[in-house]
């Protein structure tokens, strides 16, 4: 199968790698804008050829959009006006609702695969790709029923390859639950970043006195921007109702705190042990 | 040499395996509340004799103190009064500051160091004590100057041999700059955590759409509460401020979110990514 990847970063790279070791890609092509990125890939063996949008989408069989998800929104549905009729296009980005917008009423719609594997690091462009990042991982696809049986069953199959386990979601309810249980943690991540450096200007301070537990909480707030600010441009809804809702637990624990009032300080993170169920069913950390 | 652990934890415990792989205890006796944990201590061989706290102190060299920061202050006094004139007693508390008060007119002041090993898991209990939980990471002595030469002599070959790095501070500025470099991210955490199990009342779905980032930025939810929250109400004072500071960027971040500021929700991201650099340093995550 010939596949073409637009967006060489993180995602677009490893989905490339474990593609062509898997053997469903035979042949990988390669588009980005950052020319520095492009070959980088090359380099690293994660694509073949690099070419134009333009000129690689009619000799594709597969096209996967890994790009910041404003720019999916805009470039999808000139991509599905270039592709061959028997060609499935994928997007692979964190909100779904405006992506799957953008092509509602488009006469090859059904040759569109809505999807969100969800997997990711810290870190972003075409040397952080590596094979195994989605494995045991979950991926939604939205809307099913408006991609054909047959651009189903192909994606299905790739992400499969990935090893990834696949659920089906609505795109609003998927924006809504995303916001919450991914959005809002690079939210408050990117935040206690910015806290901490803006009080300890003295660099020295946090690098002595930071411990694991900062390191892990504090994560995310490497992420790259470029690819963050339209998630959250694009979940801007959900995603403020979740920050509003965590603010208000952060100011009610602020008043026990103030009071030092230990036994209600207890009681709020007993609750939040139980987080500790949710994540260990299965070994997601 | 022998040594007493008060408090058979995760922290107590760790220090217990190391100091007698070192060579440095010859000879351990642990003293705990729980009696379920005083005899898996002795299961997991972490000591040799179990003994009521007032047996055991006349007899020992060394005392470690590693219970919550609350019962430490309580305790400590009459610890002081009970070792015989050469022990030296070390607490290991995340909070300084009431503690050294607790003892600032005791006349054996001299034979206590106030540390704070900056090291932990989000587990608790003897269970979860491993060799090499300290290693390479940072500890921190308060009011070294009334701490006799020989008892911080001694204290620093413990912290050696626990292949710690010793920095020293006054217990008013390790408690400030705790509250934003550690306490602050289990709060961020730990409300992390309570907000999404309010939201998410279906954990099927946290479980389905959490990611590895999720996981590592609510890692901190499973920590103790009986061990935080007298941390959180010692030291209330300065992690208000921190967290006032942390909702006041949040907040922030929500106006620019609300109005779908794209330009300035990047800009916030890319001050907060120049955590990468501080983290980067070395490697302490």
């Amino acid at each position: 199968m010939k596949v073409t990847v637009i967006g060489l970063g993180l995602i677009g790279g490893s989905m490339a790698i474990t593609l062509r070791k898997s053997g469903l890609a035979t042949e990988l092509f390669g588009v980005d804008q950052n020319e520095a990125n492009a070959k980088k890939a090359i380099d690293l063996n994660l694509i073949d050829h690099v070419l134009p949008v333009h000129d690689v989408l009619p000799q594709s069989d597969l096209v996967l959009i890994s790009i910041p998800v404003n720019a999916t929104a805009a470039l999808l549905p000139s991509v599905l006006e270039n592709v061959n009729e028997q060609a499935v296009v994928i997007d692979v980005g964190s909100t779904k609702n405006l992506i799957c917008k953008s092509v509602s009423h488009h006469p090859r719609r059904k040759q569109f695969v809505a999807a969100h594997p969800i997997a990711g690091t810290e870190f972003s462009g075409p040397s952080a790709a590596f094979d195994g990042l989605f494995e045991n991982k979950t991926n939604i696809i939205c809307e099913r029923e408006k991609s054909s049986p047959a651009a189903l069953s192909k994606a299905l199959n790739i992400f499969e390859a990935l090893k990834m386990k696949t659920i089906f979601m609505d795109p609003v309810e998927h924006d809504k639950h995303v916001a919450y249980v991914s959005h809002l943690s690079h939210v408050s991540s990117f935040l206690l970043g910015q806290t901490v450096l803006d009080i300890e200007k003295d660099e020295k301070n946090i690098f002595d006195l930071a411990g694991s537990g900062f390191a892990s909480t504090v994560r995310l707030a490497k992420s790259s921007p470029d690819m963050w600010a339209p998630i959250f441009e694009q979940n801007s809804e959900y995603l403020s109702q979740a920050l509003a809702e965590y603010i208000m637990h952060l100011q009610k624990f602020q008043y026990h705190l103030m009071k030092k009032d230990g036994l209600e300080l207890h009681k709020i993170m007993t609750k939040a042990n139980a987080i500790k169920h949710v994540l260990n069913k299965e070994n997601k950390s």
